[in-house]
């Protein structure tokens, strides 16, 4: 790291000059934002004028094989496919504040080597040929800052890429734009000192999710194919669940991490994963075929040497995929789900069974215990890491996500088990760690053993093939109301390949406040009284799609499975 | 557990106790076991009396197909194969001291089990169909004691099988015995208050190694076609070179280590890994075919999803194996190997090149670096579980190695790094032994740069295909003076999967002292003064074959190649 050398600047003065910079898009792509008090604000890419009809047409084509297809046949060049995104995007940055590093000379200069190698070859570069890709705020490009939000790492230019941007650079993609995080990553919401906060683009008032929040609003805008996010406890899926995006959060280190920055680093006990984010499930297979066929355990030593199977694609584990046996959790019995997410899993089911599937009920199983062991590990260092980069700058620890305006009249109670930070605890010891490992594996275990057991309940002969649940307990909440993670750091803890898919808008008519039941905990009682259909109306509703350890291929074809089968059910209803 | 109520009994009558039981072995199995001062007892088992030809004959057999094909050709019952290697296990456990528990009653009850499902089906109950399998004794076996040296483990009866232990039983496998370990599994020698110390059958005045070393012992004097060890640092490939055997050791959770007995249980910065040792190279394949085809990651949920490739095996990633780069690393720069080792290498250097396939050197990076990034992750709780697990007992920690009496003049010199356990340090914080992680990370990213560099000069266009290596700077030692592990530990550290084959042995004529060189460091200088042709010849020299992260199967395959191109030279040369 070089140009590292002004940590005596006041962190306030390094952020504002942070800011001037990222600020510096051509002025015609400044445009006529709406007031704060306009919250859906999905419409402004149609009607700002900054994009063209062709602008349109391309950043609308959110089939990512349509979109390959088209820059492969030179219909569409990587300069004017980068370009229309990258004005996209810039949409989005100017509502929902969604980006950290803007190099457009950079990008269409890359777009534009692109273009020249294939005009030259005849070839395609690579399986991502002339695609932009947007990247969370982790992943080191050469010539870059990599900041994460924090105010300390302004200045730190990277000397080199990370292995992913290195792939997709070898993949023929363009990069382009770096997106914004929460401070210390920890967090279901993207807010930070530096970059501020990212909204969600379907109603600003509510959160797009987080950590990887800045890919959720952008890639929600269309302002990017497809945004690479990374998932520790739901960093990936809970802004696509609330973005309405489809995402693959998959197992520790199928996907290359190495040279990425990242909080904790080091924390093997539990790893955050990389993971594509994206507006068709075409994007997951694109992304995760690609990168994996190019061998990353060649660059990254932590991968696992283990091939795209196409195999396992077609399902040879799930009976070929002809008749497959979902099972729902309706309700981890920790956090009882909002009513919209009971009418998109209700929605599943339906899809399925006329597709011809069964679909079961998921009996949870010791959530509770894993729940506190992931938190137990994730605050294995008492927050240690985070007030050593904080301190460097003299930049506060953020203890809370709420905003300091136009916040929402609610607060969750004190989470369930402990809040991200917490009050300085004491350090655990490594042998303490090797505790909870110990504790961790025979969680791990029970679950295997309790999913194999579904074998005898399922009609397949098999066991469940995936599971279905919700990605939270509720849809985007507003700003700083996001406090609870369990339903997606439940397959973090167990290393579930998971994916997240839209469903469903919130409908408050369909939707009406469920009848209070015996509430499973504080928690569980503030989040019921959280619900009001107005305040959620028109939120996309999303739900996970739960399947084994490294079972990624697998997983993406059953959400495929289930994607087509939501789409004929409402081809059937005329929606 | 159960039975487990004896803890306030005093820790030398429980000791005491056990030994009884594990001597109550039929009298007629008793041998006249030769006077201490014979060193090489390898031939007793032809002079005993007790194995009759056909016992011979079967024991004899040491390439595992062979065995197999004739358990699965009814030509050799279970019940009979099984008496014959339970008979030269006990004049092992009567020469070296190698057994922990023995079960004859229960083996052979299982033996006809198999026998009747093969007569009454006429199909094999499964690939390791009747073939008697010894497990180190950390493999739990329900219904007896996994005692793992400890005295305080005495009495704990298991409740149920270990993953691998229930997947050998699927195999159609026959568990027969268990065999002894060190007190805390982490020296490279074997001995334990609860059950001694187990001598090498080569010469009983050297160590057999260790950990696996009751294996290593066991299986030298082939009183087991297949023995399970386990390897966290060399512990199945020291005590495989030591007596002249074949291991892999496989990479992090390629095999099932679910429900076995540990030491520093939840330690997984480098994690302990299974492994087989055996007589011919065909055991290695045909114990890891035959445990990964049985799916084992849906009983262990830390095993990875990968299944065996015969596409690998077919060193689809190595040119189809026409020709191949090896690398020989003559000396790793920390260690000098003694001159049996250079020979051994040379041997194979040449029987590679007669093959048809290059050799160059290998060229060590960052040796010391990884060394004390391991030795520091091995000491991160500073013996805190050792010290707890024996204090339940009383029994003290063992120090050192050496023994009472018998003992060899020389000491080395205080190990390079630190010894195993050392006198009590400050335990680490969990964001410490992240700080170790990091450094780790690094550390495997520089050496997987490294050697993918070497594709420059291989002259085969791919990197080297894999690394020849010595196991460690000598040929089994005294007992007490194996104290240096690197050459081993380096393949845990890096997550190579690393096989031990046999190529030589010791001989005082063509193994002369070499000149001295300029020393390392203190170590290497006691290192270069211990060796003595005289005190080592006769004594096994292995080296060990290093490939990457997760190619059990190309290290296999390569070390069929390496095996063959040796034989093929021996049988040239007339020997």
């Amino acid at each position: 790291m070089s140009s590292h050398s002004e940590t005596l600047l006041d962190w306030r003065a390094r952020i504002t000059k942070k800011q001037q910079q990222r600020a510096s898009f051509p002025p015609a792509w400044l445009i006529d934002a709406p007031p704060e008090h306009v919250l859906n604000v999905q419409d402004v890419p149609y009607t700002c004028a900054l994009l063209t009809a062709r602008d349109i047409e391309i950043t609308d084509t959110t089939d990512i094989d349509v979109l390959l297809a088209k820059l492969a046949g030179r219909q569409w060049s990587s300069v004017e496919v980068t370009t229309a995104f990258y004005k996209r995007a810039i949409v989005a940055q100017q509502l929902t504040n969604c980006l950290t590093e803007i190099f457009i000379d950079r990008a269409l200069q890359r777009a534009q080597e692109v273009d020249d190698y294939l005009k030259a070859t005849g070839t395609v570069m690579g399986p991502l040929h002339g695609l932009p890709i947007s990247l969370k705020d982790q992943f080191a490009i050469k010539g870059l800052e990599t900041t994460m939000g924090y105010a300390s790492w302004i200045g730190k230019v990277a000397d080199s890429d990370s292995v992913l941007t290195q792939i997709l650079y070898e993949c023929g993609a363009v990069p382009f734009v770096r997106t914004n995080v929460c401070q210390t990553l920890s967090w279901g919401e993207t807010f930070n000192h530096v970059f501020g906060r990212t909204t969600n683009p379907w109603n600003r008032y509510l959160t797009a999710g987080g950590s990887s929040g800045g890919e959720g609003a952008l890639v929600a805008m269309k302002g990017s194919p497809i945004g690479v996010g990374t998932d520790i406890g739901g960093s990936v899926r809970i802004p696509s669940a609330f973005c309405g995006l489809y995402t693959l959060r998959s197992s520790y280190e199928r996907l290359p991490y190495c040279g990425a920055v990242n909080a904790q680093e080091g924390q093997e006990s539990i790893s955050s994963v990389p993971g594509p984010m994206t507006n068709s499930v075409s994007g997951l297979k694109a992304f995760m075929k690609a990168v994996i066929d190019s061998k990353p355990w060649e660059k990254d030593p932590l991968v696992v040497r283990k091939e795209w199977s196409e195999k396992e694609y077609q399902l040879s584990e799930h009976g070929e995929g002809s008749k497959l046996c979902f099972a729902v959790m309706w309700d981890n019995g920790l956090l009882k789900p909002h009513p919209p997410l009971w009418r998109a899993m209700r929605l599943c089911k339906k899809a399925l069974e006329a597709a011809g599937h069964t679909v079961i009920d998921w009996e949870p199983l010791n959530m509770m215990e894993i729940f506190k062991n992931a938190e137990s590990i994730y605050n294995a260092d008492a927050g240690h890491d985070f007030r050593e980069v904080c301190k460097e700058s003299g930049e506060p620890v953020i203890q809370t996500m709420s905003p300091e305006t136009n916040k929402h009249e609610l607060a969750l109670d004190e989470p369930l088990v402990r809040t991200v930070l917490g009050p300085e605890q004491k350090m655990l010891t490594a042998w303490e760690l090797w505790q909870l490992h110990k504790e961790k594996r025979a969680l791990r275990k029970a679950q295997l053993d309790h999913w194999q057991a579904t074998a005898n309940r399922t009609g397949t002969g098999r066991p469940v093939d995936a599971i279905i649940s919700p990605a939270a307990p509720y849809v985007a909440p507003p700003h700083g109301l996001n406090n609870d993670y369990f339903y997606t750091t439940f397959c973090n803890a167990m290393d579930y390949a998971t994916s997240v898919l839209p469903v469903t808008f919130v409908d408050e008519e369909l939707d009406r406040p469920a009848q209070p039941h015996e509430f499973y905990n504080h928690h569980d009682k503030a989040n019921y009284e959280l619900y009001d259909p107005k305040l959620f109306h028109g939120a996309p509703v999303g739900v996970q799609l739960i399947g084994r350890t490294q079972e990624e291929e697998a997983v993406i074809a059953m959400t495929e499975i289930l994607d087509n089968a939501l789409k004929a059910c409402k081809a059937a209803e005329g929606k």
